[in-house]
């Protein structure tokens, strides 16, 4: 049977490593980790849980596991503006992971952790005779009174979204029937990447406070969380059914209505008042993502997807639903 | 079939209520919370996952089975003198809780957030087709500088621990075979109690800021401690058999060997040096719980536990060990 040590040798040998340069981690040796945020910031915090055979595959590679778990988090502080600080993990593993597995998983996290400039702080690695269970808690600031909202979209506004809408989802389809989707080898490619490995846009985060009015990452699909965005806001949008960008290779699999009802593209969705609308392109440019203006926010309630012609289309779900 | 809600609901239901008066956490509705520490502080984080089956029954209390989750993190901040600020809570769900679990869940929650003075920050839940899994990050602070850490202790400092003893662990064996112990009624129930219901040191640990030279909470237990505290420390400790406290109830169904190799007390064991230590019962007294003197610090390493005559106390384990 492959080797599989104790909780205390996990940590020292997998997990202590990547709180090593982590100011107040204690290298993972104290029963709590210590930071402060810069002066004049406040803390960003923000958790999401991940389960094998429900989130990921269960022989999905270590590494994926690890970059997926951090960067979902990651994504959701890019839509609060913030800088990300560090993070906390636990993981409740099954007794047939063994001390390689778990060695590539912590890879991975370290992979990422050079990436963006983040380390661990902490955590707790427990026994589950169920399947792979994570958990992990992103931590970072922003200054104080900058956060950008769900709730600030205001009639008027122009709704962007970052990148391209309905890779994600076109990938997933591929990891579960490569075969039947018809696309060629270099779409699929670039399909399953972007299923696997999420691009929390933080640059871009950053770079939109102050002008955006609302931010939102999409996780649930365009449509469902421009829905969240304009419930908060008490408004309603209406997003031009051309302008929604679809990467090459999603049109090869995909239409543009099954694109904005897929999860897990987690793009910045977020609104820009007219007065601003100008700067948007060349913050796209320092932050390196491309950036579309896809629609507007009007009073009301509610989100509409309209023709070039004025006509009305029509959507038999508008998302994901969790749970 | 019992009702089992969405996430959308069981999260507008069940959780936000617990967000609602908490500044920065936005009623969950958002994709981060946001907090800032006190001016002159620092955060401090720590993390814990409780996997039913593994560290808590499943049929126990649902309310009690929240209260173990939030309280055994409490316990970390409090062995670093940290006072509580809020926590982020993930939970993967077992299909076959409804509502009605879900709500007592929430409710014992409630409680706690009344007890300790905190809010829920944010968080995550998730269906899982394996057992309930639950993972808590508690956030708190200190004064800048001021937290307590395990590798502080010098030789010559005198070993304290609060409460009592060995409570948790034989409150465990009478949740496993109540009738096969021998304890009377009222030792029983406060052993369970004692078990199922940890009482976090919070007042004493931030008491202790500036007072003691290295602390830890009693998780693994005392003498898996007081080990892991010297080993940080680069010291030795030698005990007294005959001062380590033993509640009564506990006398009737256990030895001190076992008593003191128990796990889960979530008692502080900290160290004090000679000058301070009059300050000590003073402080105890504050914090409204007992502390008792249980040896001293010494050069070297490891951990001797020795009885009045000055003989050796063999102990066949030094704890429990996770995983």
């Amino acid at each position: 049977m492959a080797k599989r040590s104790g909780e205390f040798e996990v940590i020292s040998r997998y997990f202590a490593p990547l709180a090593r340069d982590v100011s107040g981690s204690f290298d993972l040796s104290d029963d709590a980790a210590v930071f402060t945020p810069s002066a004049g910031h406040e803390v960003v915090v923000t958790a999401d849980a991940l389960v094998a055979g429900v989130h990921f595959l269960a022989d999905d590679p270590p590494g994926q596991i690890a970059a997926k778990l951090l960067r979902v988090n990651l994504s959701d502080l890019a839509a609060m503006g913030a800088a990300p600080l560090g993070y906390v993990v636990t993981a409740a593993w099954p007794a047939q992971l063994d001390d390689d597995w778990i060695g590539a998983f912590a890879a991975g996290l370290a992979a990422d952790q050079a990436v963006f400039g983040i380390g661990l702080l902490g955590g707790d690695t427990v026994a589950t005779p169920g399947p792979l269970t994570l958990s992990l808690t992103a931590l970072g600031q922003v200054p104080v009174g900058t956060a950008l909202r769900r709730g600030g979209a205001e009639s008027g506004d122009f709704v962007f979204v970052s990148g391209t809408i309905g890779d994600a989802g076109a990938g997933l389809a591929l990891a579960r029937d490569q075969a039947g989707t018809g696309a060629d080898a270099a779409a699929a490619q670039f399909l399953l990447d972007r299923y696997r490995l999420p691009q929390p846009r933080l640059a871009l985060g950053q770079l939109l406070r102050g002008v955006a009015t609302a931010c939102i990452d999409v996780s649930d699909g365009l449509l469902a969380d421009l829905g969240h965005l304009v419930e908060a806001s008490a408004v309603a949008a209406e997003v031009a059914f051309d302008s929604v960008p679809l990467s090459p290779a999603c049109r090869q699999v995909s239409d543009p209505q099954a694109a904005m009802t897929a999860g897990d593209d987690y793009e910045l969705l977020f609104t820009v008042p007219p007065a601003a609308v100008e700067a948007v392109p060349l913050l796209a440019r320092r932050a390196g993502v491309p950036v579309s203006r896809i629609g507007r926010i009007t009073a009301g309630s509610g989100v509409a997807v309209r023709r070039a012609d004025g006509s009305a289309v029509d959507f038999a779900t508008t998302g994901y639903r969790h749970f």
